[in-house]
This record gives structure tokens, sequence and C-alpha cells, in this order.
């Protein structure tokens, strides 16, 4: 005789997608703002356009975390890749002028282990706070027989706005404009398919041991929060000292810079301007992978890049402190050229 | 000798990429409209508030297509699951009153498959236009060691638009409303674990065998596009007809009426007034699910209910002609009582 069949029994289970929501709310609550609107339990989030803008402009974003995700599941670290997340969502919204206003998350998991949704939950809240923004909503998905036990996936969206007379689209770039670089906190999230090839394949490393050059485990090196660049940029933005910006995401310096030049015109990086970080040098010389290749995979010490008029750069360095430097110029042409990489 | 590793070689294949996203790009111009600001390749998208509101509510949901993406990676038919993302993300906003301004996807595969992918995101595009929704932007992430060969999650983010006074919150809804019900166009995109168990393992079908029936295969029951009732309720809602609406998803009409209804509010529903398709009877026979748990993962029928008036209950009925049928009513008390289910 055949056993009747349930839901639970399929591996998804009602209850525990209820009582994650519910341990959920808290997390939620603690992160609206006065535009807030609505509750958990809703079914799409509200929230009020800004007042006292002349021509409001959305500027959204989709992102994911990439196989960072994969370091989580290894180590038992999952509190930090929701900031990652929202931190990536936030600096593409930024690049083109915009503050964030909400953020909204997907959650998709094999088993639904609250201790696990609670500590990635917990981080995208986290992330949404340190930027001011509201998180509205998300999905939290049970697909039993699609994530294996412990494995997830997580991406977002945010959504932001800017005037829309102060959108940075670029088009007030020329030649001669400098390049402000931002330091990157490490990998971000980008690159991570070939840095667990070389770290846990090539190195031999575990995510408990020692990271070559550093006092911290390999896990803790590539889990490093992807930085947001909200708090350093938004005074200069506000100012308007800043044409153009990029993130460096992937595809490197040379897959996102030109994105925000105008036709006719690239850019030429000094790559002697700084030394990128252990984490780098570790990855290249232990993978043996060409000089070029790394600067296309990784962002290679540079998280943002800034471009300004000439006659900004001194106020826009003595603004940044010791947080940016000098990275080259913008030049008649197309494409990057980075110089001192062979 | 150690061999040069580069990002193709561990999986990340950068030009196929950017293949994928030049082949993308004539899509999404096709779904933008006069809001839109921004082309392909901006970092973020760029959507202008439409004027002309007193006070403009943003609504946004997030969510993913669960495991019927299983029965599409079997039968190989891509072209539906972006349709079936959209419409829902419509369902969620609209049911707060909102109409669709525009629409993210986050797409993660193995190996970036330019077929499928330009299917998958086809579909997205063709949920956007039959929305008369702009695609603003998406993700495409490449993670071979995370997703199978020829498999890959979809999710999906709208943001709508609601005028402040005219916003859905059920704050109207007395005791003595009636329900009226609008007819699913089969599972939607619920309860697809157990589905799936019973149709390929109790059932024994593949994908390509007659359903039981039906002239048509299983997969294409199952893949059943979930429907988007925008294009029904908007004139109810222009005319505020409406007072409350819940859109019938994971957890049934039990899980999701009460979300719309004030406190101390219940609702009866009368299972006599409709009879659910044959792919309901199907499943819960093979299955021999208890008719309580096949409401509770099913929508068995019911897609979206309307909490109208009693006074407006028969225009309501009039203007959807045959689409609609008074499910039942509003009572004091909490929860929803489904008459006729054991």
């Amino acid at each position: 005789m055949n056993e009747s069949l349930t839901y639970k029994g399929a591996g998804v289970d009602l209850d525990a997608a209820e009582r994650a929501k519910r341990s959920l709310a808290p997390l939620l609550d603690a992160v609206g703002d006065e535009n807030t609107l609505s509750g958990l339990g809703a079914f799409g989030g509200l929230y009020a356009v800004p007042g006292g803008m002349a021509e409001p402009v959305l500027v959204a974003s989709a992102d994911g975390v990439g196989t960072k995700l994969k370091v989580a599941f290894a180590s038992g670290r999952h509190g930090t890749v929701g900031q990652d997340l929202v931190n990536h969502c936030v600096n593409d919204i930024l690049v083109q002028g915009a503050r964030p206003l909400f953020f909204l998350d997907y959650l998709a998991t094999g088993d639904l282990d609250e201790g696990v949704v609670s500590a990635v939950v917990g981080g995208v809240a986290r992330g949404c706070s340190e930027n001011s923004c509201a998180l509205l909503g998300g999905e939290t998905a049970q697909m039993p027989d699609f994530y294996g036990a412990g494995e997830y996936d997580l991406a977002g969206f945010v959504v932001g706005v800017v005037e829309r007379s102060r959108i940075l689209d670029g088009s007030t770039v020329r030649a001669g404009d400098r390049l402000v670089a931002l330091p990157s906190s490490g990998l971000h999230t980008n690159g991570f398919t070939l840095a667990r090839t070389i770290v846990f394949e090539r190195m031999g490393l575990t995510v408990g041991d020692p990271f070559p050059g550093e006092s911290a485990t390999a896990a803790e090196v590539l889990l490093r929060v992807h930085r947001s660049y909200l708090e350093t940029v938004w005074p200069l933005l506000e100012e308007g000292a800043v044409s153009a910006m990029a993130h460096v995401t992937g595809g490197g310096i040379e897959g996102n810079l030109p994105r925000v030049l105008p036709e006719g015109l690239g850019a030429r990086v000094d790559c002697a301007t700084w030394t990128p970080e252990n984490v780098f040098r570790q990855l290249g010389d232990a993978g043996g992978v060409a000089a070029r290749e790394m600067y296309r995979v990784f962002n290679m010490g540079v998280g943002m890049i800034l471009v300004v008029a000439p006659e900004r750069e001194g106020a826009v360095l003595a603004a940044l402190g010791g947080d940016g430097w000098a990275l080259g110029e913008v030049v008649r042409g197309a494409g990057v050229q980075l110089e001192g990489v062979e």
C-alpha cells in the first residue's frame, strides 16, 4: 500500500518556514526608517518616495555573492556574506550618484537550517543598517533537492535615489581628468572560483589553516567583508567633486573603468602607485597566474575609482586623508593601459 | 611543474559572460519605457519616478521560481520560467494596489550555456513586456562548482508604485464582505517539491509522458505559466471596487488570505463553489495526499482572491464575466474555514 504523501515528507516544512519568518521579524523591524510603511508578512514592502526632490530617479541593482559562499559553507561562518551582498549592491548604485533607500534579499536553501538562515539574514540586516538602508523584505525559499545540506544561494536587490540633475553619467569627464583610487578590503566578492582553486587545491590549505604572510586563517582572509564606499564618498558627491565613479568588480579595473568613460576616452593607470595586498601576491605566486590575468580577475587592491577634474584632485585627496591615492588619468583613446603590468 | 592557472581554467569564462551580456541587450532595450534612463552596461538601472502622483509609494517584492525549475531542466523547456517569475512578483505587489514599474532578475548558472541563458532571460523579458514593466537590469552569475551542468537558479525583484491614499491595506475590510475568486492556471509556482515527487516517483512519469486526464505532457501541465492578474484586476482597482486582495501562493488559501484581513476577522470559503482542475485531482489521488494538506500546499484552482463590499459583489462578478466566482465571505474570528474539505 502506498503511504500518503505530505509536503513535509517531500522535504518542505511550512511550519519551519513560518518559524524562520517570525525569527527574522526583529531583524527587519530594526532596519526600517520613516519611509518604511509595511511590516512583516505583507506581500510587498511599502516605501514612500522621499519628498523634497525635484526629479527623483530610482537606481536599482541586483547581485549575488558568488562562490565566496563556498568559503562560508566550508568554515561555517555565515554572518558576513550578507554584508558583502549589501555593500556590493550599494556600491553599484553609488557610482551613479545614488544613495540607497531599501534592500530585499533572496535566500534559497536546501534544508532551511534556522541558525544558518538567521546568521545570513542577520548579516544582510547589519549591512543595511550600516548603509542606512531599509531591509524592506525578501524571500527565503526551501528547495530541498536543489541545494545540498548546509548550502544556499544568496542574491539581493537595492533601490536608491538620485536627483536627476546629479546623476553621475560620465558626461562631464574630459581627457586629463584624474583617477583617484580607494583601497579594497581584500577580494571583495570577485574571483572566488579561481581564488578557491589556488588556496584549497594548489596551496592545499583548509579554511582553518593560517594564510601565508598573515596572522589570519584562510577563511578569515577570504571572507573579509566587501567594503561599502558610501560613507567615504557621499560627502564628495554632495560637493559635486566627482565626475564619474567605477566599482571594481568582475573584470577588474580594465573591465569596469571603461563602463563610466564617454566614447573616445580611455585611462592610464599607474600600477606603481600602490602595492597589492598580501592576498593578491600569494594568489598570483601560488597559482602561477599571469599578471594581466590577475588584474582582470581580481580588484588587486583598488575597490573603487573616482574620476575628478584636475583642479579638484588635491582637495579630494586631502578630504580622503590616507584613504585614497592618485592612480592615473583619463586619456584620449579607448580601454585601460595598466602601466607596469606585463 | 605547476601549470599556471587562469580564471577560464577554473571554470569562469569572462568572454562568454561578455557575449551573453551583449546577446541580452536587444531583450532589455525592447522592454524599457519613457522612464527608463539607463542602457545596458550601467552599474545600476535608472528609472524616473513617474510624475503626477501626490504621494507615490514604492512597493517591492522579491521571489524565486522554486523547484518548478527542475521541470524546466528535465524537459529542456527554459522559455517560460521567466514569465512565471515576473507574473508571481507582479501579483505580489498588485495585492497592495500597485502597478509594476520595473523588474530585475538574478540568474545563477553552472556553465552559462548561452542558449539556456537567452531562453530564460527571453522569458523574463516577455513577462515584463506583458505586464508593461521595464526590465531594468539583472545579474547573470557563473558559479561552476555550485550549480550542475544545465542547472540554474532564477530570482527576481519587482518595484511598483501606488498612490499612498490608494494602498490596499485591508483596513476597510468588514465582516460580511464577499470573497471573489479568480482561477489559477495550474500549479503556478508552488508545491513543486511535492508535485514532482508524485508525478515522477509515485506516478512514474517522465516529462514527455502524457499526463493522466489531459492531452498534454507532464512537462506541459507542470510548466503552465503562473498567471498575472494585473490586466484583469487593474480596472477594478482604478474604480476602487476592491478592499483587499490575496495572492494564493505557498501556504494556499489558508496561508495567504489571513495576511490581508484585519485583526479579528477570518474567512469562510465554500469549496463547493468550484471544482479543482484535473492536475490537482490527479496529484491528490496518486499521492494519497490528505485533502487539507492539498489545500495547504497548492492553490487548488484559486490563484487570487478579491475582498469586496457586499454591494459591490454583483458589479465585480459582472465585470469579470466568467473569469471569477463568489467564493465565500469575511466573518468574525480568525483563520480560514474551508467548508467541504475534511
